[in-house]
């Protein structure tokens, strides 16, 4: 997958040489081009992939799903929020463009995100504005935004392990389905596969934020590019502070497990998707 | 134009009433519910007008409308951005809900804009496809948000004339631009017919943004529902700073004079726009 997350850095950095040379895209192309796995991205253009569109034709709804996804980050280290300095192995955007700036930076992505998917699919026809809301839901108010305010919250009220699955489901894996179910709507999917996909997507989040809680405690700053061992210094209800890690390690597999079955069931040629699955259980950061 | 304001009121609530009742939702509520001018929504709804559409057609984009302008001004509000505690007479955003909540209010709103627009139009067609295109590219890092940016560099960096109208033809200017424009776009009106509704819209913005100027130098936070004198405090430029309270006033009228003339040309009937041009003339607040 190596060859499409290199192609998504370029593309990214191909739109944001484009813009006006001012402070807003100087702090936008920031965030967009510090690194980070381009996951969200790469499951775009395999899904659509799946369902026969190029990937010539889905870049701009891969590059709309990072901008939203980069949005959420660095709104998320915000002072008020996270308070991470440091974010893949870099400054934070409030550390370097001050904190107003990174607000309007966060603002300016999502806003981009939404004029990327209008112009480049909403205006051509009904599939097209379909994917673009079907993404605008995942992203909103019962989507990630919800499964960010449910965090906030449960970090002065503890979490039951169902608060948990539901704050990782909407925080963690609406994103990650909207990259996997867009594509699919807007190919013109049936019902039924969008089902099978978006059980892959909510497994496939799962088994992301699992392992997200365990690099937490057994990796390194260096390693993972932003601080370790938050959780646990914030009182974090994690998978590992609820099961250990090595019950969590058997938790990420059995969802890792699930994605592959609902994969098998969609009866087309999902190689690809696969190996991506498995490669993320596998990743250290 | 009341009856429009009260209409708008009342859609807001009704709207915000049948979403879930969670964190997220009462701080949407909240900042969309604590009243306003409803300046953008009644555009909305009177240039439609003009073009054909009727006011129940129309009644989402005016919701959305004031979804953007809301998000902007709870960001604007917060601390890192100009710290101001409230705002229409109540307290802001962050003030009730933590400055998290606040910026995840924000983004939910701006989030719950483009929703609105993509299913209430964008999915219906192309010409709503292109209104919501329209309003994205106003708001956005080439529109109000571009404003924001260039108003945060001239707290520290005292603006020039020039600067001082284009910072508000983007910050002030570009969204009343959107809620007169996109209603046109939505109905198919001319290109030129377009161009004179920017050149209203342009005018308005500026003749609003000199009247907002004046009134924090002579007005009351009883009448005006936030801090007034912020702009000397903060040696922000304005127009009052720039040229006193008299010959602002003549510019503003001029600014508005140039509404009137633009409305004049588009030979349809204009009555209540104008009306409501010169109505912001007399605002006290």
């Amino acid at each position: 997958m190596i060859e499409l997350k290199n192609l998504m850095d370029t593309e990214i950095l191909n739109y944001f040489r484009r813009l006006p040379d001012n402070t807003i895209t100087k702090a936008m192309t920031y965030s967009m081009s510090i690194g980070g796995k381009r996951l969200r991205p790469v499951l775009c253009l395999l899904t659509g992939e799946l369902f026969g569109k190029s990937k010539e034709d889905l870049i701009p709804m891969a590059l709309a799903m990072e901008m939203i996804h980069t949005y959420s980050l660095i709104h998320d280290d915000l002072p008020a929020m996270d308070n991470d300095d440091y974010r893949r192995g870099k400054l934070t955007s409030h550390k370097v463009f001050g904190e107003a700036n990174a607000i309007l930076a966060g603002d300016a992505l999502l806003n981009e995100a939404f004029t990327v998917l209008l112009e480049c699919y909403a205006v051509h026809g009904e599939p097209g504005a379909r994917a673009a809301l079907y993404i605008s839901r995942c992203s909103g108010r019962n989507g990630m935004i919800l499964g960010q305010v449910m965090d906030l919250h449960h970090e002065t009220h503890p979490a039951t392990f169902d608060e948990l699955r539901l704050c990782h489901h909407k925080k963690t894996g609406a994103l990650i389905t909207a990259a996997v179910c867009a594509p699919a709507v807007y190919a013109g999917a049936k019902a039924e596969e969008i089902k099978l996909l978006e059980e892959y997507a909510g497994n496939l989040g799962l088994a992301f934020q699992i392992q997200d809680d365990i690099l937490d405690v057994t990796s390194t700053r260096e390693v993972l590019g932003k601080s370790v061992g938050k959780d646990e210094k914030s009182n974090k209800t994690t998978y590992v502070g609820l099961f250990g890690v090595d019950k969590s390690r058997d938790m990420a597999k059995e969802a890792t497990e699930a994605c592959l079955a609902a994969l098998s069931k969609l009866r087309r040629d999902t190689t690809k998707l696969e190996e991506l699955t498995k490669s993320l259980m596998e990743r250290t950061y």
